[in-house]
């Protein structure tokens, strides 16, 4: 985004400076950090008897974001969304934060500090401190690579290798509205790209575009999961489209699964928009990806209290693996699901 | 490095396929790891009533490395020695890594093998077990972004900021001689750049090249240390250079700090080529950077017990933080210690 008004330039703070600047006001408050930001190393405490669980995720300009489009405080929150998906898919709560940044010098330090106050922001939001990280010169764009930290008593974790036949798929919010987003503002770049004044045209799309920009985390579905009793037999969060997700989690459990077209979640505004555009909402939901909703199982004996927990949809069931993984569309027809790319006799 | 060999695209294998090849082997082999690679994340259990610690550090193309004379297996374990040094600092014990890694499409898959090669290599070397990360596109260049945990007793962890009045100031190896192999480096580039088959000028200077190309992590010294019962009450690890890291210290623990020019650890072969190239082997040892030595302190009680450790130098000694932190040079003035440059009059 171009920035109006102060510009700093990074080599005025100097490395240290820079960081100084960026992390103040991130005090920890998490009782499981003992040691934040400031040393060689972060120093954590998980309660006693819990499990540490880690992920690292790394987002780049030009591949993961465009800069011409997503705001760098939207940006900071949503890399802290994806980061902290990977630790709910492990039904553990997520805790500490670490960032690093490859920063190229055309960006000024106001555009960073941005950045920092979406991360703060999400962190804020969701108990996580930030513990660490590193800022470093790139010859290129913005690079943030992101690990996040959490814990859980041992028998509260949840794997993708635990489902078992029979089992129930249910996700949690619905599909394909990042991708319509992403979509929406693709399409507007394109327009605008001539244009002195540009009013780009997102009314009613407005939910598209805070699931692509600020997609927020599911930390809601661990207390609900908690308060419930429910410990799936396997999860998933929904990162790179439902379909991969799914034959990640089927490949890992060693099954097959069947998910039916019609019990697919998708949100209006993904609907309208995809028809405005002529393209298939159900593609969006399956392939699309950066959903950051959760794919989990449940024994079909828990069906009751899933239904209860009033935030998931049950979308299908676990297979022998010999079976594959399958897409019954509501004429009934099974359409084998593909990672990358769609069946064509489905994507007209 | 161009490849002759056998050149399969990325593309061929898709991000899962790939990853898959790359952490084929990584078998976990640490008690603490319950669950290594191919989950949403890694799960790790500390022996009981350790902490965590935890580190993250990322290395870019272009402004980290040059591929045009790093060879990819030599870069794989130097990165594992960046971020396991920050892990030896606070005197814990490395004990898992995660690797995320942005790669443009001009790199074959048989380059991420040898860069993966030497990750396995040094984790290996090291008992460390990859647990996780990432694959993805980038845009330019080669970026690899290293998490690494480790844990150790409350106890014996170590922080930057314990540094005391009249502590000791004891650095491991030698400093300067992974700066003095850059540019050994960097000069053959630059000789060679027009020549069709060129032998490279290297000989007499092969420890500089090691220490620059496939730096050693000073894991030996935290057995050392345990087997005199020594605890430093202060550790950083040298990777800016002397200078900035001496002062990182020294802010960290409110102190100044005196160093005598005499007693810095300089190899022979890093004066050698100092002198060959008219540049101050002082300077590459206070501004190199990249040694992965380690810097810490000890109260004036433990000296002999610190000198038996036959590992270390001491350097110099704290002072109070108004005195700040200064060079003593063989002649008895005083130079202020800069975190950037160096001050003109020892330059010369």
């Amino acid at each position: 985004m171009a920035q109006q008004k102060k510009r700093t330039e990074i080599a005025e703070l100097g490395e240290f400076g820079l960081i100084d600047k960026l992390t103040a006001g991130f005090a920890p408050r998490n009782a499981s950090t003992v040691r934040g930001t400031g040393d060689d190393a972060a120093v954590l405490a998980p309660p006693a008897g819990e499990r540490t669980v880690v992920s690292t995720d790394a987002f780049f300009e030009g591949v993961d974001f465009d800069l011409t489009y997503f705001p760098l405080k939207h940006l900071g929150y949503k890399v802290v969304t994806a980061a902290v998906s990977d630790i709910l898919a492990m039904n553990a709560r997520p805790s500490q934060l670490l960032v690093s940044l490859g920063v190229s010098s055309k960006i000024p330090v106001e555009a960073l500090q941005d950045l920092y106050e979406g991360i703060a922001f999400a962190c804020n939001e969701h108990g996580i401190d930030l513990v660490g990280g590193d800022t470093r010169a790139s010859m290129t764009g913005l690079v943030i690579s992101v690990t996040a930290l959490g814990h859980a008593a041992e028998e509260r974790l949840v794997y993708r290798t635990g489902a078992g036949q029979n089992d129930l798929l249910c996700i949690t919010g619905n599909l394909g509205a990042a991708y319509m987003g992403l979509r929406l503002l693709e399409r507007e770049k394109r327009v605008l790209a001539d244009i002195a004044d540009p009013e780009p045209q997102f009314a009613g799309y407005e939910y598209l575009l805070e699931k692509y920009l600020k997609p927020r985390p599911r930390t809601d579905i661990l207390a609900a999961l908690a308060d419930e009793k429910i410990v799936p037999t396997a999860m998933i969060d929904l990162s790179d489209g439902l379909a991969s997700d799914l034959m990640q989690l089927c490949r890992a459990s060693k099954c097959g699964a069947r998910i039916y077209l019609d019990r697919i979640p998708i949100a209006k505004q993904t609907t309208a928009l995809a028809e405005e555009m002529h393209a298939d909402p159900v593609v969006a939901a399956l392939n699309g990806g950066e959903d950051y909703e959760l794919l989990f199982t449940v024994p079909l004996s828990m069906q009751e209290q899933t239904m209860r927990l009033g935030l998931v949809d049950v979308i299908g069931h676990i297979t022998p693996e010999s079976t594959g993984c399958f897409l019954v569309t509501p004429d009934g027809s099974d359409i084998r699901l593909k990672a990358q790319g769609f069946p064509e006799s489905v994507r007209e």
